[in-house]
């Protein structure tokens, strides 16, 4: 591993605010890094997929970055998704997020365009010469639509590649699989549900989306696992379990991801952090009664 | 429709040649739309999925626009594939396409972030908003793990947002229930093994890959079905299904799209049109051996 | 082959009517025989998919056969599905059906237990060589989630294990590289609404599941591809096309077969066919609105 | 719950011993079933998947019931597998099921005839209700192509339907859900990789495929997490998982599920338990070298 940049902790894929005319919200993005920071997280995550990447143009993926660091000031690192059909590509959002501030770089697989497990190492190692900076793979099957294999990490672990694995496959078993053959190699969870197994698994930390609404309950969970106190850890998961519900708030009337994003956002904007819910085109926006239903799920969860 | 700037014919997704050091072979991307032009193709499509858009840097695919505009040189129309994750990433590529002299837009339905049929009406809609040029639809499950509905083309179609399909499915099923919601809509193939067919059940064109290698094969296709002479059309299409055979060439050590990305510049290498057959990162080449095999099969087919 | 018991044409696959206790409805199986002989049709084909043989017990299998055979009497061959998990199973069902009256046996690949093609040649020799009958490979990916490759299909014609294919899976693709690969080989086609391309494409012959409710039409579109008029046939195939659209009556509320079946069933109510619609546990029968919506679409069709 | 029949514990999926002309090897069952009682497993299945289930006759499976309840006489539940495609042959197969002597019956969802979610609650009453025994919803996606949902479960659950669910899906954030929706509601998990995370979680027993090869191992997995020794659990689960890894002897030449029962029985056959290897037709055996490296493993496991 190149860097102990980032070596445990929770980690927000943070959520990019925009305003009603859908430019970027400067001002609810400080006030949404600050509010994760008063929180304890310990790193930051930008432009991945909660952060709506694959919508946002170029400029505004880097404005986000920019912001974000320039908030963050060295306390927490912040990694930067550089999300990308292939690996030219990729390699373009690479350098430009290492010139806005970033201090490690977190890539997927190649999609879109077919390929195949034969071809992902030289994707990952090509990313790894072309910038100097510490590169976690990022295991998002929904999106990719192939699996990163434990033996493909573990061989990109051994070679200095890979500095760490975002798993959001929700496989635990092959997560496993990574902590077994790569003993001490940084696995970070995506799920928001499973936190707690993840970590007791051995994973490093967590990148849990619903952690921009309620980053104290990841902290907290996360704190009690560290000390071994897996019945605390459980409970506080079982809480965080039941209010991620409100990703359904939207039901069939539109994707589950528009659905989701637009609940973070509402429960943001409820919570007074962001100042508007709008989200990217073409995500359909919560309705009044969609909205009122995500408040209702935060007074439950204890944070009304 | 807004513009019967295509009306009908065989439109080859053009490749992307490159030098062995991956940059932009202008030279052989000039030599390789010459040779399209003198088969009689009826429009060029640039960065679509055989041009290997997905992997080309924005600037590259720009200038692999700008050159086969110039050398088209209005004889045919040149549509520009248009391929990003969603929306507004796709709107910045619709705005440069037209600045760099393409004559129509391709778009597919957003891919990576999660979204969902209720949303590609507003996809499509808001693409066609941004930029007055005629926009089709491209339907590639393959690449984007979704498909269009009939449903949904025939609704963008009566409303004028879609001037045409292209369609990847392979679900000629599908492409017949286009062609009987919404009549004289146009329709193209991307199939290069059942091109017959879909002319036969209505298409009105043809987006063969393996248009590259053998234009004047899928030209004299196209014509027998024109004048209805469908025995010499399936006889024109069996030696092109064969032929095609070329693509698997790679076998199991690479992905199907390194495979036949690989043996079509492999095979116009062996024609003298390009001057390499490099492919891009992370694409695997193909080794002496299977260079050989393509050149074999290019014999068998008269192309020797 | 071992036995030109099926050559060509027509072959529907039965429908099970079932009395309002969910028992087999033996008067109207005959008259659905009866009904089938008379429109011409040049095979039966029971305890298919259409024919609910996965919910069929075994003795209603073979009563199934029995009254078919005894109907048919040997004026058209009689096709017996021998649907079960795998090979020992399934050989115990071509046992039975040989004895019950079969002249040609239709069976799957395995499915429910997990297998992989490389155990599907031994899968098709055990049952050929089990019993000497005619056997017909049915290719089903939506239910057994595999397909047979045109490659296994050749090798097994090529040996004499199968005598024919009966494909629906769709493919069409597929279709013609089995007749290409095994010219004069007997393939029949499972599509309701491809069947002119299929027979365009060479195959000998149609299995609908709609031919219960229409098997004139099936027989007009069969003879007009025999003596080479597509565009009659083409006519002929829209019609049906439009009448097949009868089977998604009950929309979201059931399953897709549900609503098919129920559909089937209840058009040949109306047509006088069949005393009940009753369809097999779990199937959720069709509703009022839903009967009605299936008499008016038989009515535009021309069949009320 | 109408019968606590089934508590707890580790309950094996027994395997089905063949003799090398495919008959039921009697004995060899009789010495399978004594060696897991004297390991101390809790409760025994028998024609499930691991059973080759799918691919015995009817009276082979009522056989193997028969010979286990013999051996097992009451000391422990027997459980059976009642696996075929739908709700009316499912139902004979309980009947048979409780005359030879099982005392809880496990089903899956329909497969093969396309069903829908709508239609599952209906296929689960209606077994319950013709046969009075405890049954369990077996979920195994990955034979039956759909998912048993958490809602679905806890419907079935509260209305006294279901007495249990063995969950063979691997998704562990679901099988979470169910054990909050329905809390007290018997859960098994039929991983043999994730077994004290399952427990972790709240499930209240196993049954996993290698706990034919080592029960001794499952039982004190189980014993351990029974007293919140998760340390010596994971520490169990480890050596479990490695151990695991034989079921891939047979790597591509063969499915992985042939590979998996030769790997499981082979091993059998050195611990002086099953007589001979043998599996199913079309299932492709073991040959020397695959055989070797099973021993190799289970040395590695201190089972050698």
């Amino acid at each position: 591993m190149t860097d102990p940049v980032l070596d445990h902790g929770v980690v927000p894929p943070v959520l990019t605010p925009l305003t009603p005319e859908r430019e970027l919200d400067v001002t609810s993005l400080e006030r949404l890094v600050g509010f994760l920071l008063d929180a304890g997280v310990h790193g930051l995550f930008v432009t991945g997929s909660s952060g709506e990447a694959a919508y946002l143009p170029d400029d505004v993926r880097y404005r986000v970055l920019e912001v974000t660091a320039g908030v963050a000031a060295g306390q927490v690192p912040v990694l930067a998704g550089i999300i990308d059909t292939s690996t030219p590509r990729v390699i373009q959002h690479a350098y430009a997020a290492k010139a806005h501030g970033a201090q490690a770089l977190v890539a997927t697989a190649p999609f879109y365009a077919p390929t195949a497990p034969p071809e992902f190492p030289g994707h990952f190692r090509a990313i790894r010469a072309a910038v100097d900076l510490p590169l976690i793979a990022y295991d998002i099957p929904v999106s990719v639509h192939a699996k990163l294999s434990p033996d493909l990490i573990a061989e990109l672990a051994a070679d200095g590649t890979l500095d760490g694995l975002k798993d959001s496959s929700g496989d635990l078993d092959a997560l496993r699989a990574v902590l077994e053959t790569a003993p001490g190699f940084r696995v970070f969870t995506g799920s928001e549900t499973m936190a707690d197994v993840a970590l007791f698994l051995g994973a490093q930390g967590l990148v849990p989306g619903l952690g921009n609404v309620d980053p104290h309950g990841y902290v907290r969970l996360y704190e009690a696992a560290r000390r071994g106190d897996w019945v605390a850890a459980g409970e506080e998961q079982r809480r965080l379990r039941r209010l991620f519900t409100l990703i359904t708030v939207g039901g069939s009337r539109m994707g589950r991801y528009s659905s989701a994003i637009g609940a973070f956002k509402e429960a943001l904007v409820a919570r007074g952090i962001l100042a508007h819910g709008t989200t990217s085109v073409p995500m359909i926006p919560l309705d009044g009664t969609e909205r009122a239903a995500v408040r209702a799920r935060l007074a439950e969860a204890g944070l009304g």
